[in-house]
């Protein structure tokens, strides 16, 4: 494959051309130096060219009445949940109506396995047929941290290319969703009827952070038990504490068989979002976004700088470390003499 | 309270004092300026002096053959699952037969709430009275890496003052599991009995760190259920890649009510760090341990050194954030100004 220029990666996403989407989400993941400044300058340009677009669609007065392109949506659940049947019904939902559609798999996995839970990428076949719709899996591996701003990264270049919608899946093992909620503007739990654990310690704190929780599978004999899970979590989240929306958070049941149990969801994300603009939520919490995305820019960075800087010397600690050191006898090593950390 | 030197803490810590260790802890999770200055002097004597006994205690020809003091046992489960009293139950066994304990908790909790899952500290009543045992809440706020460096350095203390067990518990929530792992030796899964739910992916990561998985509850009408949940997780650890360590992860069953059985895991725990010693899992996972340490800690303190001498841009940046800058266009106002990370 030829290599591009950052004006061709440029240009090609802010066309909205899908194979320049892709090229480019490959080319931030990349780890090759080359690659890296490159990516460094297409991401800045479309940085600023998204900037300058949410600044000029905002009406002098009415600034937090217009919905701004790009709504983002963070969906998580265990596996086995229908993640992937919700997303392919939604999915289609949207790009038959006309809406651009991104759909993005976070999934750090298993420290040790490096095994994907997602699964093999057959699943949503028709979706990503759709010509409105782009699939993206998952980073396949990296840090936690890696992976947050690879995935940030993504969420940028779909919104330079016009995406009206970009959904973030995430597995539901816990790590990757607080990352996830701090990229998204609404975030969605997806839980199972009739688990029986409604207040399970492990989904606390993933709960915690949902703006919407939907209950799947709610069909024929599981219909029961969907209510009664359904009433299970209205009560369960009274023990909460509000989140910092402001808005309550809604308790749905939906079943991929029943389309339009899927489309009451969206409908659902929607008033959320009207919600928001209205209470000024959704400027303040893509503005705390911003300033995070700034702090974890900005220390990979300096980070970044300090290893190519010494890289002999972090070598020559970590050898000492290998040969018996203690920890504090290698910082010794690599500290005093870097200019900026002697006191 | 007047206040100690650095000599006071380290000497204190090293003589065994409880009080000494108690307050070591509270200096090394202190945010004060004055109070991290101490910290890093005790703390670094304190990791030279560990370093070196640990170096005496190895005879030349037999290094691994040695059981060190110290052994940093890991253990979690989700709320409900019974690890109190587990801890409290072994915790006496272990004291009861000379060993010091030390019970570590670890409770990064949910991003929001900020409330503690490990529920109120009046737990572990009759542990907490044996001469021979310290007992240590969780710090209770902070993010995940200030936390994971604060256990870190209470399981120094705990090591410099002669602790034989270091116990570190933590709650099943997926975020703090993965830090505490990388900070022990051995790390449990303690599990309940007909959750039915083995093989359900939040459990799946942490399934994957597991030195050893332990039933709870395993008595009276439970009985058959925990058998079944024992032959399920046997089953299900097939599917998984080999632990680093090589060693087969034993499933076992015990109940607060029948204290041999509990008296059994720990033989078990036991025999894995004789097996971990013998194959030299033992040296190869703490010096990997000590390599992470050192890099978490030199990137703490790089990042530390960068704020403290970039307070004023780094505040104008996030201030330009807040009056609508792209993060780009923020980066920009702080790095080509800092010396060291021009190009």
């Amino acid at each position: 494959m030829k290599r591009w220029t950052a004006d061709q990666y440029i240009e090609g996403v802010l066309a909205g051309d899908r194979q320049s989407v892709s090229r480019a989400i490959t080319l931030a993941e990349s780890t090759l130096a080359t690659d890296q400044a490159i990516a460094r300058t297409v991401i800045q340009a479309l940085s600023v060219a998204v900037h300058n677009r949410h600044s000029e669609g905002q009406e002098p007065g009415l600034p937090s009445q217009t919905h701004p392109k790009g709504l983002r949506v963070g969906l998580t659940g265990v596996p086995g949940v229908g993640k992937s049947t919700f997303i392919e019904v939604l999915g289609l939902q949207l790009a038959q109506a006309g809406q651009q559609v991104a759909v993005l798999a976070v999934d750090p996995s298993s420290q040790i396995g490096k095994g994907s839970l997602l699964g093999d990428k057959t699943r949503m076949e028709e979706l990503s047929r759709s010509p409105n719709v782009f699939i993206r899996p998952s980073p396949t591996s990296g840090s936690l941290g890696g992976v947050t701003a690879h995935t940030r990264e993504a969420i940028l270049i779909c919104e330079a290319a016009g995406f009206d919608v970009i959904l973030v899946e995430t597995v539901g093992v816990g790590q990757s969703e607080v990352a996830v909620r701090g990229l998204c503007d609404v975030f969605m739990l997806l839980m199972l009827p009739g688990a029986g654990d409604e207040l399970q310690g492990m989904k606390r704190g993933i709960m915690e952070m949902a703006d919407l929780l939907v209950i799947t599978k709610a069909e024929a004999n599981n219909k029961v038990a969907a209510r009664l899970a359904q009433v299970g979590y209205q009560n369960a989240l009274h023990l909460f504490p509000p989140p910092g929306s402001g808005q309550s958070v809604p308790v749905l049941l939906s079943s991929a068989l029943d389309p339009d149990t899927i489309a009451e969801v969206w409908q659902a994300v929607l008033h959320w979002q009207t919600e928001a603009i209205r209470t000024g939520w959704w400027d303040k919490q893509r503005q705390h976004q911003q300033l995070q995305a700034f702090r974890q820019q900005l220390e990979a960075r300096i980070l970044d700088q300090f290893y190519s800087e010494h890289l002999a010397q972090v070598a020559q600690a970590e050898a000492q470390i290998r040969a018996g050191a203690d920890v504090s006898t290698a910082l010794g090593l690599v500290l005093p003499k870097s200019t900026y950390l002697s006191h």
